[in-house]
């Protein structure tokens, strides 16, 4: 929503600004104006474009800010990302901000990339890739639509919006097939009902008592390929068979050979705990 | 402050949780009580024990959570973090927000201190390994913290604390005995002067111009070293010489070179924007 | 989440007390203290303590205010909900946003209550009562709740958590099935998939692309019954079953006869946005 | 306060709205556009304008949103109440709290309509209908506006307000005079004091103790006849006599006959806590 | 009410410490705790109690902080007010914050008493004084307490809880008749109607429409004894008199000339918008 | 920041507008419109103007309020400050807060340039005169920019954009040597270090380990005098010579001797704890 963006860009620009930018204003006239782009310094699937115009916005409603391109879009070393013109004291104020939230979010677009590309089936196709609520708190919303423009699909938003049963659930519940009653009995109509699945022998009770999804943690290649041949065996494949998600130690290096069990969803928390930050810097014109 | 810590706990909340557990709710009794602990899963500096504290306060009160160590202090792999004990629901709906704290600061803390390691001389002493601006939107003062317990040290907080001259100020303020000028003469004053360098024949002007630090910016280690020896002459060393800062492009391949050119001070903006998250996990006991 | 109703309450008290209470500043001596209860005036189901709990303790921290019931219990006229202890001002300041909080929700508790009852199967069982998102802006936590403390069930919180297309999403993307599809390419993985069905001849159209619930709107007994026996021929019964709702219209004396017809859920938007005040007071000991 | 409607409007999305509206932006093209009109299906008094409009704008500034009629209209099944035009996905996700907002308020405003006109007088004039502080958390200032709209008038709007001596503040101060002389020395200025008197024989020591408007209680019509010939006795008519105000029990059915008795006020708590929803829909042109 | 109070102090401590107070911190030892008074510094009527109290538990739920005096008293040089005990690094980030409630609110109440004694009629008794809406921007319920804690009365605490009508209030409705009217027709039931008198030859026409005050703006004593002679004519003594306020240029060196005209009100905007600092300062033990 | 601008207005007008204007809704019609100025009653140096417009702006962004003077100007009693156009309703609702702004802050600003003027020396030149953090809880910004436009300079703004080590910071250390070696050692690199000396055999001491500006409390002109000879000896001229800070107990008879000692920056806390109002008001043309 419109609305938490500009809350996020004020606290932002309330911790970074404070009681005003007291180098700028001792040392560059009021009346000066200017014009400056904000450029990308390596190769980067942009994201966070929004934030970024708001952040100009926010500080000087005055100013003119405009995308020179589009969240995920690929950009190289010397495109454009933003063109900016107007007071010269507004824009020095506003960069670091402004900055901060693209190198942050084109991060996370670009690791997502990568880990899309690498995962694409050699006859095409491939598994879904997924994000997780392991996220940077307060950046949740915007770290997950960073995904999206790094080709990657959003997992749950919030503990609201989906029920995942792990292993504490069903230790709680009693068994596997106690956890899937209880949640299709008192768990929200809309939502669909995911079982985590630690070992193979568990996952018939899964399937058998109406799983949507199973997610296979932290298991190989092996056993994920031995999982989803159990699955083969309950439902025909179609709109309404149960998937399967693969998740825990997933790398740039291992995940062509998860992918190539035919898996439908890879989960990865890396996506945004920890991305690098992408490289853009403000040039004046 | 403790306001912001509870405020930034609170919108971490608000977008994990939302209207509610709905999984936990349905297959965990609301009486269930249990123990956890929050284990380190490898090599790290701990930071974010406030924030993780504060999460399952806010969750419920009734809930003991326990610090088993200490921000700053480097666990290895098995060790604990936090001891928990009271309602499983409660443990279960915090978990992952409390997680999200402690992996993204541990993470900073953690590669802060592999810089400063990096950057310590032969004979002992070093330069000081101070962070930038480059931090995370919202997370600026858990951040800036996290750094000190790496044993870094804190870079100016916001645009309010800091006279930082760099090279569009000099250009607007026509000359850099102008803008030392201006700085001094509107400038806070309570605050150092500090100007951004970018060539090697700037330094003397800054130096009789009253600089208090000097930012050499991306220089290498030959050109930080004649930096060093230009500095030696103008002042005798002593509480109140002017102060030498690298910045640009360090690496924990290169800061050790960088910092044998004896510059008092050098920044990385890696430290908070490029951290991969530390790994912690919750063990159910 | 107890922060969001903290701030309700906080929100409720500001419109009510502002700059604080002058009949009873003039006329209560400050030290007098009292003790009272909160009495159901009529038959209802209770819903709202914590809301009214939180209220006295707002007002005043000192206060007892301690719960004799709870959620979702049945009072009859002169049963107690609440008793109060403590200064006989802040019990007077805080009354009046405690009841109100309590009428409010126990009103929508107890028509649940009459929803749900009015629904139930010659032979026992029937089907799940549901709300709907036509709640009093700001307070869709609380009556959500409430719902549930009358016995009916939860439809989707908000847009973020439910994929219920409507004839509008439908006409946008050109038939039901492009609908269906799109839902689930585009669609968070974690929902089910709920159709809006107008006409009959839809039905298999959503049932033979993948609808994990169709929204029967606005149809009588007779079109609903022949709505389930096309559902019948589509799935066979099960965990996984394609589920029907009614919804539009219903009220307590037609639910009956809906019901009658096999349907799995039926949405009553008239839970949350009609239910009249239920009535309690507070009694002076 | 405008700025307090944005702050109400805001709540209610955040809780609709969450982060995002899943079923929209994976149905409906986010270039395409459309207009729609909001219509009422029923008759009913119109109130909630402002807020309606409020919420289309904050969902998108690039929509057109115009009022078609003004709030405290009487609009028949099928009439106009706001013309709306821009972004398809924005009118579908801002649809549901808008009229949220304008079906309870409308409601409110509907509901007093039938109170005021029952309470007309057969000669024309008639009391004044008052609503009370019984009213839903949250939304006083948008509830007291729609009983304006229907022909009511506002009570006091908060503890701030009004000098209002209920039975517990007589029984705190000591007697009828004592509290009305506290009241008077210790109260605001500017306000009048009413006092609430449960039984005739207190009404003597009321009005010749100076109150401004007497509370009469859970009286029939009989005695409220009575206590007019009392108040009748102490002042004669004219701008500054003693007003009386019936409350209690208060409905469509007996407010004639109250009416009747020459009381000058009556107020029902039934308008805010008990309206049922007014009927309005969105059609797409 | 106790939130708002706990929002002020938190926007002081925001302002005032920021991320930091990084003298304590580089110069305090963590451990160190200590004991200081809040001592007056000169003859003063201490106001701010609460606010003071408040600080210190914000910055440090830990420290004691005990009251030794109360709201009202008034103290000599030497005198303390608090006491406190606890981390000295707590106490020293908090004190300046404190100190700068208890200065500000103490000079409030202290010039307020100045008023109220110089007002005092020869024989006993005497008007009251009254503040004014000329409060400063976010402490308005805090400089209202000071003045009670002085002695003096507070008028309407804001244009919701006060009819007064002043001069082009009077010109928009056409004139005074109409004006008061219009006020009895259309304002909230509870408000006395007060309207503002700039000639003696308004003053009929007002008290013959039903003014229940008149405010006698910028009259001399001898206008004002008039005008009291005038208000005689029509009410007798009593509970219901028209009441008379005057205001205007009142300083300490005539306000007891006006007193002595029998005026009931005289209200000062210097009391909230002019009173300079009480000294207090903060000792260590 | 432009945020924490319209957050204070907001609270402004919360606290005064309440619910409503009763006054003016009842006797102003809604379609009057009108045109008026703010003008000074007196001399005054005009603060406040930003503050000001964006509470005509805030109460109805449809207002023209157009600023005739700049901050920092001095008015003559006759003066237009403001311009204002527009629903009477509108401009009557919103003057109290705005005249609450500009008297508050041109009050500061007023007090401000008395103490600059007092403090020229004859011969031109003079110290600057310095602003403490004796500031209205919530109104910092607004105070220090006042100070600004009457001709002073801004000491820190907060805790956290200074070091300056008073009495009990050094007691707390071990002697004035320590407090300023860990000072150093650390505090944020970008701050000066000012340290309090009470006595005069401090000084040597302070100016030998690096004091970058010394704080002479409460000393008279002869003390004064003495210290800068002392410092004289320590440090030739120039842009880095450590400067001297003279306060406690300034006022306008005695800041003419304390600036002909030579010190460089005199502070008082009276420009913002003491300032009376400037008087402005509001006229209908």
């Amino acid at each position: 929503m419109r609305q938490r963006l500009e809350s996020l860009v004020r606290l932002a620009l309330e911790e970074d600004v404070g009681f005003g930018d007291v180098t700028t204003a001792a040392t560059v006239p009021g009346e000066a104006t200017g014009r400056a782009l904000i450029v990308a310094r390596g190769p980067l699937v942009l994201s966070g474009l929004e934030a970024a115009l708001e952040t100009f916005r926010a500080v000087d409603p005055g100013l003119s800010a405009r995308a020179m391109a589009t969240d995920g879009d690929r950009l190289e070393a010397g495109q454009t990302a933003v063109e900016l013109a107007g007071r010269a004291r507004s824009i020095l104020t506003a960069e670091r901000v402004a900055l901060n939230f693209l190198g942050h979010l084109s991060g996370v677009a670009t690791l997502t990339g990568r880990f899309v590309e690498a995962s694409r089936l050699p006859g095409g196709g491939g598994p879904r890739i997924l994000d997780t609520r392991k996220t940077t708190p307060g950046l949740r919303a915007l770290e997950k639509a960073a995904v999206r423009h790094g080709g990657g699909h959003n997992h749950r938003f919030s503990l609201q919006d989906g029920l995942l049963i792990k292993d504490n659930h069903i230790m709680a519940a009693g068994s596997v097939a106690l956890a899937l009653e209880r949640a299709r009995r008192d768990g929200p109509q809309g939502l669909r009902i995911e079982i985590e699945v630690d070992r193979l022998d568990q996952l018939p009770e899964a399937l058998g008592n109406g799983a949507d999804i199973v997610l296979l943690d932290n298991m190989g290649p092996g056993a994920l390929a031995e999982a989803m041949a159990i699955i083969g065996h309950f439902y025909a494949p179609g709109p309404r068979r149960t998937l399967a998600e693969a998740s825990g130690g997933v790398n740039l290096d291992n995940i062509a050979s998860i992918a190539a069990t035919g898996v439908d969803l890879i989960s990865v928390g890396a996506l945004t705990h920890s991305a690098p930050a992408a490289d853009l810097g403000l040039d004046w014109l």
